[in-house]
């Protein structure tokens, strides 16, 4: 097993840790492409779960899916300025069809603003059309100069990106905090990881939009993590690309515009969050495999006692719509099987012998806390659906007693480095919001900031690095 | 209405009375980009309903869904020569990531066999590991040089591509057939179109195939359309990428592989098979929106009453897991919204009035046949599944009908092109399959092998060309 298991821990070599779960628990593998993974069985199997959970959501507020090309033409992507700036040093461009050399280059999507706001400004012509609320899966391609991670930073990814347009700057801001609503409910409620939500700053928001929302976490290593971002682009882009409509008081107006997305950098967070020693931890709800059954046998005769066990317990449990696998393969022994199992991070392990079998009891190892209890067979599936509660339970507050420990009020720069290169995470400190001022920090301390918490009362005294009247509580991290 | 409605007839200009009802029944809108098309929220939703079908399906079958990058090094794709030679001329390539010229040229996938044949040399070991059966739902961009259309040829597409690995040879070939069954079931028993089934020649076959199966049908112009592939490749690829497994026999072997696919190319097929003079006539099982309910009152003091009746048949239908659209727009009258939903083709329209209303039934209108009954309430869930399966079975009879007509057997080149030029469709001949004769007949008349049917006993007699010896009946057709 040795080779097949994790061969570092966790808190000694995070770095390698995450690469070896990645790959050997089978959720991806490096492709032999810049930058690029290959998302494996298992791993687009939580990718599968996300998007059923978020593409129900989102259907159920109003919103359409649909698919709009992959290549943008160059012309289109630099008609919002800042926009271009901002996305222009990391897009791939196609610039031959078959032999011929293209006319004009086109960009693999970045992100599609451009291509979509081309389009509404076609079909919106009245305040009857809007709010026009789509929705796009996809992949998107962002050449990446830094050093790429699987999951949370690839030349291409997956995810899905929301563009809405709105009558007014009330109603867009509505639907930016109501997506982001929608992210915080996924992320916290179904893959068990705490965040903080707020605002980004004027040097992180979105190129192009008016401001930028996100979620925000904390990585086990003290980094931060961007979980999902909900934009209000105000009408930069409806200038940009000529959207207006006929409003209700028979004058053309600009559209006022949102967009908002999460992508496969979510799977990336669940292991390195949840992950120890021996491999994935895999939250319930967004388990490819909620259960899994090991039967435990050892002379031939006990084999059909204990498989029809083992049979009508899966049969039960999936009629009661659990994801249930029952490992009957008989070149693997039971202990194999539950090292291969915890590598993968499911929820719940049933071992299943002579013994339960005759005491009419079933075992049940909980792979959060490697715990093992001894359920009887008439009260497992209400066990189990108490079990994958707890489990998400008890994986929620790990996570965030992590990201509570790991985040440090601070009133100095001397403390804020200190704390920067010691103790990592969020450094929370009294901040000026001036754009000079973040810019200086990330030079100085390579700090930037993760976001500026929601409903917060202005803070008394001064920024802490520039000494300006402070405007706001900022969280500054590392981040990947 | 008449600039919403469809202003030409289907029989007398096909091409423009096609464009008119994708953009009108906003499937679909041209994009700026080269052969490009945007996938509307309603041709969206009907590319959803297939992929559910579908992937249940593949699943089912103990296929897993992954994902592979979009991009492919050009050393990777030139790999297998016949494979490269076939699809060269088609390839978009990416030469520049940001403002840098990458070193090596990479494709954009026009189909994914080598990046993920790469990948399948390190993964494949031993027959344990075999069979390999994945799938991939993705988009694919094919630079085309003929002229585009709609759905039915755009340089970028989405599909699925599943691909498997097996240790002999008539496993493969089980897989090959037991997927093309799968696509047969798809597009006869929920597009309700008929299809013919067989192997495709030497000339048509996919580039880098052993050999190719295929689904065929005729469009009401008379021009053959390829509805789906799956494809026995052999150990040409095997080879190429060095995929081999420690075998049974303690030896190593190359594998035998599959792929398979269908592409949103079925949407245009739906629409141009059944669609009529009023535009889009969808079949019950993948339209989006299955029963479209229009309350009709002329008084404000109705309105309640007869909305309510409505709104309770509505919620009894989507209980029972029918799609339905209560269209209770005040802005529209009954006969604009009669129009628009005839033109987005769905199945039924409920009539709602007053008398309905007082008489306890409604008023159904069925989309294929133009024609209204008059159903009682509490019969109408009933009726509603009856007239589902009976819209089906009309559509598919129609379809199939307008194929037998238009499928004519010739015994000589003279009535071949004839029938070619006056009647079109499919031709039905004695052919000799081979390579030289299938290249003749296309310079000299157009025309391609679309099929030759499974399970047909050897023919006696010649070539209808070429005068050699005939080894089957083929049939040969023009095609979109």
């Amino acid at each position: 097993m040795s080779e097949l298991g994790i061969t570092v821990k966790k808190n000694e070599d995070f770095a390698e840790w995450y690469t070896q779960v990645v790959l050997k628990s089978g959720l991806a593998d490096y492709a032999p492409v810049h930058g690029c993974i290959v998302f494996r069985e298992y791993g687009y199997a939580i990718w599968e779960k996300i998007q059923r959970i978020l593409d129900e959501r989102i259907k159920e507020l109003g919103h359409k899916n649909v698919y709009f090309p992959l290549l943008i033409p160059e012309a289109l992507l630099r008609k919002e300025e800042e926009h271009f700036e901002g996305f222009e040093p990391e897009v791939a461009w196609v610039t031959m069809g078959g032999d011929k050399d293209l006319g004009e280059k086109l960009a693999i999507r970045p992100t599609s603003e451009t291509i979509m706001y081309y389009m509404f400004s076609k079909w919106i012509k009245s305040w009857r059309d809007l709010p026009l609320k789509i929705n796009q899966w996809c992949n998107i391609v962002r050449w990446e100069i830094k050093s790429t991670k699987p999951f949370i930073r690839t030349t291409e990814f997956l995810w899905q990106e929301g563009h809405t347009c709105h009558e007014t700057y009330e109603e867009a801001e509505e639907e930016v905090m109501t997506m982001l609503e929608v992210y915080r409910d996924l992320v916290e409620n179904y893959l068990a990881i705490p965040v903080i939500m707020g605002k980004k700053s004027e040097g992180e928001k979105f190129a192009g939009a008016l401001y930028t929302t996100a979620l925000e976490t904390l990585m086990p290593d003290g980094k931060a993590l961007q979980m999902g971002t909900s934009h209000h682009l105000g009408q930069n882009f409806a200038k940009a690309f000529d959207i207006k409509f006929m409003g209700r008081d028979g004058e053309y107006h600009y559209v006022w515009q949102t967009s908002w997305g999460v992508s496969t950098r979510l799977i990336g967070a669940v292991v390195m969050v949840h992950g120890d020693d021996r491999g994935l931890v895999l939250p319930p709800k967004i388990a490819p495999i909620q259960v899994v059954i090991i039967p435990i046998y050892y002379k031939e005769e006990d084999k059909h006692i204990v498989l029809e066990y083992a049979s009508n317990i899966k049969k039960e449990l999936e009629e009661k719509k659990i994801t249930v696998l029952l490992d009957d393969r008989e070149e693997r022994t039971p202990g194999w099987k539950f090292n291969e199992w915890e590598l993968k991070g499911v929820p719940l392990r049933l071992e299943i012998g002579l013994k339960e079998v005759r005491e009419n009891k079933v075992t049940v190892f909980r792979r959060d806390l490697l715990k093992r209890i001894y359920v009887e067979r008439d009260k497992l599936y209400n066990k189990v659906l108490e079990l994958f509660e707890d489990i998400h339970r008890t994986l929620y507050n790990r996570a965030k007693k992590m990201m509570d420990n790991m985040t440090t009020r601070v009133d100095t720069l001397e403390e804020f480095k200190r704390v920067l290169e010691k103790k990592r995470g969020f450094v929370v400190v009294k901040w000026c919001g001036e754009r000079d001022c973040e810019d200086d920090i990330k030079a100085e301390t390579g700090a930037t900031v993760r976001v500026i918490p929601f409903e917060q009362a202005p803070p008394s005294g001064n920024c802490f690095y520039c000494g300006r009247p402070a405007r706001c509580i900022a969280y500054f991290a590392k981040a990947y």
